[in-house]
């Protein structure tokens, strides 16, 4: 079955907000085996939103569009379904009451435009919206449907999971399509096309691959008449995978780097301190970003100057031999932390972010250190990015070292 | 003159990215003064890009289409705009020296395929990419203008600017828009929309409000028959809103929070150093992502333990009678970084991100403290909001709270 996606708002076309409620449902459509052939924006004005409709109505079985059914005469998407399909609104009683009711718990009186929130048609069906006051509509007609959602993403996306997806999937083809992400860190993305080669000509799954912030993802999608044998296909394609791959692979789906090596040290009862110095923190507020990070996460130093590297424990020796900027400073940097905050684990990281170079070592030169209960790794590199991006770089390489060597490979 | 944006790919289609180069395009778009009616995002299929192309054609001046430029065989965005003008693609041979000279130095040998990105039709002229092997297309006809440029957003962005956009602009209105943004901290949105409601209905310049990761932006726009007419309206309001609203306006257009405070820094030759807890190093590291920064960032302290806070020199009596997560204890921890660091501006930031409350004191809790020389301020609220945003929400108020009292507002 077609699926087309509508979005309303000027504010898309000039270019104010980016449009991610498309990308959003087209990914799950995709998940209901509807495909997706069209999407588009469109600004608040009716007779280009019936335009887009009218043809969206022709040639696809469902049409989810999103925005324009707020309580301002800016709001114009209920008005131009209900031109499309011929049909009168009218104020629904009930609603209306809904409506009041929500008003007076908010103790705020209810402008009058809000009043047709509360109109239907009579191919409409409400999609109630427990955190916002614009109710959606689920048209049904002549075999078609149109779903009309606020834009606010998360009014959608619950009105969409809660209200929309049920009652889609029961009107699905029957088929079930399964996606799964496998994510690698530790190989570039042309180095990991190529040992997944024999596996990219497959067609169900199909596997596809993405360079990421976090690293390549590996996406298998299965399509099958039902979940079971959907999953058992991506299955079998991801033990080819974990064969080709091994460690490289560090999660899966919404896993990501900081909650992997949490999740191990927890485990082995291992805690962790850092210190750096091109990162700035970001390391450690990284590695805080997982909830109950202080189970394992003791604390960081960020010691941008030499001074501060030295006030916080670096081997004055170390710094004055090999510069601030080393593979050497970076293991003593780690040493420091892990000796400071009597952790398990230290990481440091130092390098040269720019824009100048430093110690006459380029701008992208990045080292990280490891030292867990004394035995220390190295590792240096040099990356081809900018100053944000560099960080991000570093901080994932050092994350990954870390879970690298806690697994021993 | 109306301007329509097409997006081809199937990865679009299917969800996998967002659609960030509309946006872009959009809002350049409007720079030039082209209104911007229709946005549609179509899959690598040759009868459906042909289907979105005439369409486009029909009704638009100017049509900018991204993706599909590429050398795969799914690459279709020449052949459907061939098809679409009936016109046949052919070799030119300057471009084919130049693709075969660009994989030289690469010293790559160029796979036969990429030949289709030498291939020109008669309306159309090169755009060359400089970072990149697909060059972009500039199709004049009947009056019409085809744009057709690399997908990859950091190739689109600059063949846009050095190569479409100029030619746009001479073939444009003639009216000029100029944008100009007030960043606002400090306030929420409701109460900066009340503030300035008195300006919401001028219609030249217009004034739209947009709640931000960054704080509340005030967009101005203006139309004009030339840039310095546009420049004076923008003048004329942004006085006015800088009547209203004063030093809440932290910056302008691309300005940073990190970058004004830095900038403010820097100017008074002062230095800065921190503590952090709940945000885990997030503020460290916001400081140092402004080229420069070690001009006055010193260096950063994560105590997430109270040990940690105690080992890095945090009054202990204080934490003990205040407890961790207090504004005592946040002005203890600025007073140990601006001590421990030799700074002259420490800043401490404790709270509560989650998902358990601490010492009795709810999820959202957080403490700001600011020590300029000695002289110190506490800054308290909760907040709403999940784990990676509190952080954001924390940082931002800790560097705005730094930068009202460096200004003695």
């Amino acid at each position: 079955m077609k699926a087309e996606i509508v979005s309303v708002g000027t504010e898309l076309l000039l270019g104010h907000i980016v449009d991610t409620n498309a990308s959003y449902l087209a990914q799950q459509l995709s998940t209901l085996g509807f495909d997706v052939y069209w999407i588009s924006q469109v600004g608040d004005n009716q007779s280009r939103i019936v335009e887009v409709l009218r043809r969206a109505w022709s040639r696809s079985d469902v049409t989810v569009i999103t925005g324009g059914i707020g309580p301002t005469e800016d709001d114009l998407t209920r008005e131009s379904i209900a031109e499309l399909l011929g049909e009168t609104m009218a104020i629904d009683p009930g609603l209306e009451k809904d409506l009041r009711a929500m008003f007076a718990r908010l103790r705020v009186e209810m402008p009058p435009t809000n009043i047709k929130q509360a109109a239907l048609i009579p191919s409409a069906e409400i999609l109630p919206n427990p955190i916002g006051t614009a109710p959606g509509w689920y048209v049904h007609r002549d075999g078609r449907v149109i779903v009309a959602m606020p834009g606010v993403p998360a009014e959608m996306r619950r009105m969409w999971s809660e209200q929309a997806y049920p009652r889609l999937r029961a009107l699905g083809s029957g088929a079930v399509i399964v996606s799964r992400t496998l994510k690698v860190a530790g190989k570039g993305e042309s180095a990991v096309e190529e040992m997944v080669r024999p596996l990219v000509s497959s067609t169900n799954p199909t596997l596809a691959t993405y360079a990421k912030q976090d690293g390549i993802h590996l996406r298998m999608t299965a399509k099958a008449k039902d979940r079971a044998e959907a999953e058992a296909r991506i299955a079998g394609m991801e033990s080819q995978l974990r064969h080709i791959l091994g460690t490289f692979i560090y999660g899966v789906d919404e896993d990501t780097m900081e909650k992997v090596v949490g999740d191990l040290l927890r485990e082995r009862g291992m805690t962790i301190a850092t210190m750096e110095s091109c990162t700035g923190g970001l390391l450690s507020s990284t590695l805080t970003d997982t909830p109950g990070a202080s189970d394992y996460f003791k604390g960081g130093l960020v010691a941008y100057s030499i001074e501060a590297k030295k006030a916080c424990g670096v081997n004055a020796e170390i710094l004055e031999r090999h510069g601030a900027v080393s593979a050497e400073t970076a293991v003593a940097m780690a040493t420091a932390a892990r000796e400071r905050l009597s952790t398990d684990v230290g990481v440091g990281i130092t390098g040269v972010l720019g824009p100048d170079e430093l110690e006459g070592k380029p701008v992208g030169t990045i080292h990280i250190g490891v030292d867990i209960r004394g035995s220390t790794k190295a590792v240096s590199g040099r990356h081809n990015a900018g100053r944000p991006e560099l960080k991000r770089i570093a901080v994932l390489r050092a994350l990954n070292i870390v879970r690298r060597q806690l697994l021993g490979t």
